[in-house]
């Protein structure tokens, strides 16, 4: 009997990685999915091969989208400056990417229906986010009761199931979440302008909130910085 | 004052032509939105294209897909034969694409925020389709709740409207409704099997709807076939 299976959206990042961990040891089999949308660099791709690598995925997706071609974004439009040291303004950031999470949550509907996996983990995260609107569990309960209605299986019956398992953790206690469960976060990237290395720059959003989570778990950040 | 805008998306279809015009009749300023997915002809992407120029677009963007490569359609592998001559089948044709409309959505979605469009129109068909899951009323009314919750605009209170307006429409009132509009028929593409110049294989579910969808509007069939 083959073992229930499960889509997890890879980034390379520590949510994802946790996610997969989790995943793994819910004893699923899972098809890894990652996304090359016009991000500046390739550090958090290299990252999310590496996690794969390890938890001996059934396979591991990239899939291409121009999402970079519609701009609006820090992350994939290069004339828009990351913002450094906190100084992030109010409200949601330039990080922010236009709909994309409901971009790769549409995705990995659309390879759960057809590698029949029953679940899609994503590792959004509500608590320590940027601000970002589609990690609210509102959204997600919302993509949620639109991938009930949106695919074959669904008319026939069959649920794929959004989780979320971190999203109403902090980043402490997704760090000890994870290193319970053997999580290598050295293999992970956060870093919003990592060098090729994959070192981080030690001043983005992503790189404050990753230092502030190993500190609060009380755990050595294991985190290759660029300088220092 | 600049008019409202909205994205249509635009396939190069009699559906998504008509939405065009539509849109256009309705005072908008339309961004069009095609897609190369992994379709195993060009023709109606041409067709978008040439749609596109004779409504004098703000522009049409042309985003690059990998759903073909996640396969599971007779429209996106080739080794899927697509049926013909009513042979279709019970239950949903091969001919249906993974999650395409929630993918495609998701990407309108991100074009609109980025351009500031209050609406997005897809000419989805609830009536004379062909069973797909993702063009039933119950699907838009979700993905419109998402959209709600998906986007900064929608966290800043501004709406982005789903619009589809043939969704209850038989296709002869689609054809009515466009003729009566101006719109151009024979620059349209239905076929899933059209060859390198657009003309209609004259035997899938989509040349035989269309084909009734003429004979019931009592209008002469414009389409360009290969035989015949």
């Amino acid at each position: 009997m083959s073992a229930d299976k499960a889509v997890v959206l890879l980034s390379g990042g520590m949510d994802s990685a946790t996610c997969l961990a989790m995943a793994k040891a819910a004893g699923l089999e899972c098809h890894a999915l990652s996304f090359r949308y016009g991000q500046s660099h390739d550090a958090e791709l290299n990252a999310a091969a590496a996690l794969a690598a390890q938890y001996r995925v059934i396979d591991h997706r990239v899939l291409q989208l121009d999402l970079g071609s519609l701009g609006g974004s820090a992350l994939t439009d290069t004339s828009i400056p990351v913002p450094e040291n906190g100084d992030t303004g109010d409200g949601i950031p330039v990080t922010y990417v236009p709909a994309r999470n409901t971009v790769f949550l549409a995705h990995a509907l659309a390879l759960a229906e057809v590698t029949g996996a029953r679940s899609i983990y994503a590792g959004v995260n509500a608590v320590d986010y940027s601000g970002y609107p589609d990690c609210r569990p509102e959204y997600i309960a919302a993509f949620q009761a639109l991938a009930d209605l949106a695919t074959k299986q669904s008319i026939e019956g069959e649920r794929v199931e959004i989780r979320t398992p971190l999203i109403s953790l902090s980043k402490a206690e997704i760090i000890c979440a994870g290193v319970e469960l053997g999580v290598d976060y050295a293999l992970t990237v956060s870093c919003y302008q990592a060098d090729e290395q994959g070192r981080a720059c030690g001043r983005c959003d992503a790189c404050r909130l990753r230092r502030e989570g190993f500190a609060g778990a009380g755990i050595a950040d294991p985190t290759r910085y660029q300088q220092g």
